[in-house]
């Protein structure tokens, strides 16, 4: 029998996890559509089948014929759905943030802790983009030798939205680089420095983060929300023999006007749906054998990605190198 | 109800296409595997979950429990399976080539005309590839003005086979860029013109065609299947006002020892997995809708691409430009 | 003391000797500039120090004050300048073509011969260009085997006059493209095959052409004189075991409005720079020495590209493979 | 008549610019080479032509047959040997550093002021090179909007000495970064952190640095000295509307063994050797015509080099945000 899934939060992310679950993974049913606007969870219903739709997350994450939920909702409310699904023994896919702060995050780990078994992942695709895997598959190889440093550019066309703040792009944009880097590398922060440029106009400019891991290597994060150019995700891992760089495919070349170009894309899903697709079918295999893989990050890389954003915040407000402290890990994510 | 594909040949390709339907088309079940053999279809039916078996693809064909197949046998039982198909009223989606000839393509394309409607799609993936729609539509929409020339180079590490020769270079090779170019453009063939070069060992040489549309416009093209230094498909379309080129998607680059290098594949199917992924699905909504898309191949695409191979041959022994003559096409390939 | 150069022609070709000669040419000193226009000889003299003008070639070959000469005036005066400038024993570099037939290229060489010396050079400074250099090293170190295949494409933004023609592209662009391959492969060929395609505008489209060489190696080659995008040669060896294309160097990317660019230049010359400052100076050497280098192209060279030129206009005429024959090579040019 | 230059240092640095005054710069005559070793003068002398050789700098710059001196000896000697050249009144092209510290390079600006005209160039010659001009013209022209991130990234091979420690990778490599971003982007530095990674080898490992102009731009800087894949130099300029990326021009592509790659040089000597034939042509002009051009850097330059340099080691000392505090400029430098 295929897997029950309900989505809740019918927005962008919701749409595009409909999407996948719909039309690219088979064993997988979307089962309920979620949304505190019914007029938008019964179009995202409607363009992927026959699912049903509700108003009420809570009921959502009760329903018998509900087996997995995947959370898509606004940031604020992902921790509590997330507590919601713990208490109902439901496994959870919950887009990033697991909560808005490093604190809330603990308290989700506590209520795991107690369960005695995982059953959150958060929506780090990166980590299952082919991009980044072969880097990680470079390094693991000791092609490039020992990492030394690591560069990540994150940079979108323009802010999600006019009140968008120089600390929204630590605390919301970072966290995919946080999360993908500390993956690659397998090394905790020890230090954030935050910079930001000044420009002329009054648009919120870049960050610049370098951190300092606990193992010695530097991971250095450019996020720019206004680049203007096109969403553009790069990154480098330098080894101490060599280097390996992220590459955007594209699939076709423009010769025209004395120019020579390739497009970008206006944002991320492009990019990054198939590793949207391959992080929901680890997602589907985890719910239905309780296998929790490698690959896959869960609540501990949740919280890891609060307490190095806190700490950036820090840094920017302060100008100095403020050091990341963790809480000690659990059993559970070893 | 799910769509149930029976898919008869269980080697590479019929390995794909399981591998394709049972973990990414929700919608179709895979219903029967079938083999010359046994071990072989067995092998296909429990990697892609819970399918039948079978050693003998007519009975197959007739099963009721059987909606749509896929044939993807040795391409001399193409045209007899395919017929088979069109008597037991299923639509069949049938790896190039049609038939082994131009005449032989035509009975099927007789027998389909017959039964009034259109049953038949070729696995001319490509047209569904990502480059190659890019490419369309940059000409579709007049942003390089009227083509005048496609240049397609498609270059393997080594020939499939011991046995194979330049002859199945055009026969074999050829008809997958026969086909793309003939769609892109929209223009059918009318000249031929066929090059070996002669090398240094006793591997088969590349093949070089030079094609002349009927429209005016050439089409080039480069089948190396010893190319070796590995699988690489290249095309660009040459038009008034500029160019378009294909890319080859690529993840990563690596730097190492004075070297700045991205990398090949061994082989076809990690290029064009995408394009078959949704060449499936275009022929599963064709199973479920009866709807024939405009990007899909027909019957008469195959034997266009006979019509055309059969000429290269000849060109290639008489270095001569070979005319490329049609019969008339049917009204119902329109 | 400097080896002091007449430059016959003050156009875009003479302006560039002139250039290379006072700005980057050590051990040349620019003797005379002399051109039909006696302004713009005189503005040409000006721009590159205090050369001499004069509008008559004949008496600025016999100059007893000019040790070699530079032949960059209409082509159809290039034969009668050179056999001059054997006639007084000056050593002359001339711009392509030789002569306008290959017969009376025949007619230079039987007055070289005569003299028992080397004195010609063409200008075919691809032979020069640091692209090029690289691909024969690749080849001629084993790097991908036994070359079987040569794809070159020669395009620009527009034809350089009003009257050029189809034939033109195979009589005046495309002899850069049958020496260089032929000089990298170090072959001859044996047959020609030319194609033209038909646009919707009026202006001369491509030619692409098809040459056998007598070791049996194919050398296609697309002359694309109206390609509007922009100036840009390109070209591809491909051997037994890999394959080596040429750059296009570019210094910047830029990213913009949705499109990643390099910029293509409206014509050859910063392109080619390097590769004409190359040239001039080991034509230089050979005044110097009388040592003729490897690397430069003789008169039989310019010979060899007319007889070429002039079977691929017969070959477009007629739509067939025509023979390429050549007169016995005397032992001079051995 | 030419101008006679002398060349003070025969190394590596040396060579290259007797190799582009006697092969590549009308105008300018190699008068004497000068090298501790005589040898090694002698050789380079005879490699240059026939220029006189000493081991005594100071008597060269006296010289009357002197017109200007190039400083390429070891670093330590420059101050001293530029002071001679301007008691000499001799103009002076010196490499980089123009003294080993701050205070070292106030006294030389000290005493060219007292000339009250400026007499020194220093060897900064990426100002020349053809991509950082692109970059340049770009931002000037106001393509990508108000600058804000300037990233850089300087790759050697190896360490150029034994003893070369992560200090010198700030004081002796970066310059030439802190130079040419302050000149792209027209402002000058206010702090400077720094930041070095550690790896499992005992090699000097990389330093990254981020400093803040007083315009509020960051510049970001990565010096690896130690990168072992290949001499490699990059960099990216964000504005408010796109960026522009510095290529590194290759001429060539290599498809081989499932590999399609570009090779890196082993040092800077082909990537820069165009920007060094055109900074020793702008210095000719300087010395030929009194006028200093606008791109060439002055001795100002060189101290702001040492003010920098001598922040970021302190920076690195520390793990602080280090304030750089220039001395007042001298209105001749304006």
């Amino acid at each position: 029998m295929n897997t029950r899934i309900a989505i809740i939060g019918a927005g962008i992310m919701g749409a595009d996890h409909g999407d996948i679950i719909s039309k690219e993974l088979p064993g997988a049913k979307l089962q309920v559509v979620c949304d505190a606007f019914e007029e938008r969870a019964t179009a995202l219903a409607k363009a992927c089948g026959d699912a049903d739709v509700s108003t009420d997350p809570y009921s959502v994450i009760a329903r018998k014929d509900v087996d997995a939920v995947i959370v898509a909702s606004p940031d604020h409310t992902h921790a509590e759905l997330v507590m919601a699904c713990i208490e109902h023994n439901k496994p959870v896919l919950c887009e990033k943030p697991l909560a808005p702060t490093a604190a809330e995050s603990l308290k989700i780990i506590k209520a795991e802790v107690a369960c005695t078994k995982q059953m959150v992942q958060i929506g780090f695709m990166r980590r299952f983009d082919q991009s980044y895997r072969e880097m990680k598959s470079v390094l693991d190889n000791n092609v490039i030798g020992q990492p030394l440093m690591m560069h990540n550019f994150h940079r979108n066309v323009e802010t999600p939205a006019a009140d968008f703040t120089a600390d929204m792009a630590i605390t919301n944009s970072a966290p995919h680089e946080f999360d993908v880097a500390r993956f690659i590398l397998g090394s905790e922060y020890k230090f954030i420095s935050s910079f930001s440029p000044k420009g002329g106009n009054d648009k919120v400019g870049p960050v610049f983060m370098v951190l300092e891991t606990q193992a010695g290597q530097l991971v250095n994060i450019e996020i720019n929300n206004n680049a203007s150019y096109g969403y553009d995700v790069r990154g480098e891992l330098i080894g101490e023999k060599g280097a390996v760089s992220l590459n955007s495919p594209t699939y076709t070349t423009l010769d025209l006007k004395l120019s020579k170009s390739t497009q970008y894309a206006q944002d991320w899903r492009a990019r990054y749906r198939e590793a949207y697709r391959r992080q929901n079918n680890d997602f589907l295999h985890f719910v239905q054998t309780g296998e929790f893989s490698k690959i896959a990050s869960n609540s501990w890389d949740g919280y890891c990605a609060n307490v190095t954003a806190e700490a950036g915040v820090k840094a920017l407000a302060t100008s100095e190198r403020v050091a990341i402290e963790y809480a000690q890990m659990p059993a559970l994510y070893k």
